[in-house]
């Protein structure tokens, strides 16, 4: 029988294709023409040539831009990985509903509409306003113990994302940030990360928001026993993503899936939503030409699963924050990319002499 | 006797102090309420309390941010240095003023006043608007049989870049870019390099705007020939500015001096004005607290620069087009780091419980 959550999956990716490459081969040659020696844009003509490629041709700016926080609690806390208790993760979802915290910010001074999803947040919120609703569960299930997710509330969590995206698609939406908020997520991020690149614990387990020494040991042997007892050799990603994710990971890993195959660009964050990206990609290889990684954090993890996915960051500022703020801080980049493609002069309309080699 | 020039920077560094150091501390102590985990911005951090440092209180948003854009011919260009011919500087200052070069899109889409100025470019402009005329001479002389520029030429140049800081300072700006465009110039910025940091014409020579293999070769055999002809060990820095400098080269050091001064914060773009600030920073080391290096550009003298100035990038995106691109570039991303010193919730005014380690 075909779990629940794969049927979904199936549904969601039905009419995903990779971005068009005869786009982006036109686009690097429209780049070569421009009054700037060859090549020498670096990385914003990779961004310019990639967001062309997936749009058919250069969208015009500002791009129409959201950022989706998605917060859940997480089992594995009770067994004392994180910093902060549990509690934070709700105190945090107020403080991103007052617009406190700093994905707010940031989100107001680029001009990104910001999204907070309650994805399985251990906490009531009544029917608070500018909250989107959609708890799955009042956080994972401890994964020490058990899977994190049963498949019906896996598929509950994918489908969160998958329908936010297709939400964010029918209102023009070009260009999606994804981040989290939820205490205990980095010790699930990295099982992932051990699950997908064959990492050790020791190598993919960092502070998280700041352990002490003791602490992070405890929270490597953590991840350790936890990869052992559910993610053997081979383990397929959806699996993995049940057995050691979470339910505001689950719902990241919907939202890559459906946003791509709706030809959105999606700008990951920190290590936690490039672990669900990681695990998209691993469900459906052609969401990889979607992605753009915003930032390269300073958890070592988010370096093995940017290597596994082959993105280069646009951003390293040794951040370590989450709740989509790398992503967003990249995005005036990614617009100048456009940008300098679309208004720059070229050799041929300025009258300027090209390379004599 | 003093020479002129040396008098000249005597009178520009009079009132030159470092940043407040108290101010920081204080800066840092703020960041540390903030409702995020200790530390997790990174280098934005670390930049908020800059510009603290600097003005002794959070200046508000958005900033009053300018590029100048300095441009120059260079003798050395007659020794087959550059891909482009000598008449591109001419050029590309046209394309500047036209607005269809990548400076242009780029001040234009961040809100960032450009302002154009020609210290020596090898062509007559007549009386054409919006460029700011401060010709020193039609490019500087050829380094390989005398010095770039005479003493008095020397002084001249850094005036240039002086007075402008002045006015930027009197019309109130604070933040200020610095890029170029000159034929040649990633010749004299190798040259500068080997003479402050000791490296080898090899590790400091790159292939500027795309020479092939060949003209590599040729080019770093140049710089060696240049810096063993002027600058034996121990060379001051002004000499070093005068002998395998150019006139864009001196005016920026003119600009980084004067503005430090004025407690303006000077971002640099890429390799060659990086040598302009390394050089103000030899000459007057307290401007090292008012540099950020806007990014890493590909040419490999530049990481020897910003290790000598000990400045970490705000980006690395594998540039190399200068004019002030990837100073500019950063500046989203600089008003970002002071938005959220400015902007965010603190742990006691949210309501969040801190970290229990």
């Amino acid at each position: 029988m075909i779990p629940i959550s794969q049927s979904h999956i199936d549904r969601i990716v039905k009419d995903l294709t990779p971005p068009d490459e005869q786009a982006r081969t036109q686009a690097r040659a429209h780049l070569d023409t421009l009054t700037k020696p060859l090549g020498s844009l670096g990385r914003l003509e990779d961004i310019a040539a990639q967001l062309i490629a997936i749009h058919g041709a250069a969208p015009s700016l500002p791009l129409r831009k959201a950022v989706y926080t998605f917060a859940a609690d997480h089992g594995i806390a009770d067994e004392g990985v994180s910093a902060y208790p549990r509690a934070v993760t709700r105190q945090m979802v107020l403080n991103f509903l007052h617009g406190g915290a700093a994905i707010n910010v940031l989100a107001r001074l680029h001009g990104v509409a910001l999204h907070v999803v309650d994805a399985g947040v251990d906490a009531d919120f009544g029917g608070i306003p500018n909250l989107i609703h959609r708890k799955v569960r009042n956080g994972s299930r401890n994964m020490l113990h058990e899977p994190a997710m049963s498949d019906e509330e896996l598929a509950k969590a994918i489908a969160v994302g998958a329908e936010l995206a297709q939400q964010a698609s029918a209102a023009g939406m070009q260009l999606i940030a994804i981040g989290e908020m939820g205490i205990g997520n980095t010790t699930s991020a990295s099982a992932i990360t051990c699950a997908l690149t064959g990492a050790s614990a020791a190598k993919a387990t960092g502070r998280g928001t700041g352990v002490d020494h003791a602490a992070h040991a405890h929270k490597i042997h953590i991840v350790e026993r936890v990869v052992t007892k559910h993610c053997p050799e081979n383990t397929p990603p959806l699996a993995i993503l049940q057995r050691v994710g979470g339910l505001e990971i689950a719902a990241m890993t919907g939202m890559v899936l459906a946003a791509a195959t709706h030809r959105i660009t999606i700008v990951c964050d920190g290590f936690i939503s490039t672990a669900a990206a990681a695990l998209a990609a691993a469900i459906a290889p052609e969401v990889k030409g979607y992605l753009i990684a915003g930032h390269r954090s300073e958890e070592p993890g988010h370096a093995l699963l940017l290597s596994y996915l082959d993105l280069m960051p646009v951003l390293t500022l040794n951040m370590r924050l989450g709740e989509g703020t790398g992503a967003v801080l990249a995005m005036p980049v990614i617009e100048s990319a456009l940008a300098l493609y679309s208004r720059m002069a070229t050799f041929a309309s300025a009258n300027i002499s090209e390379a004599s080699q």
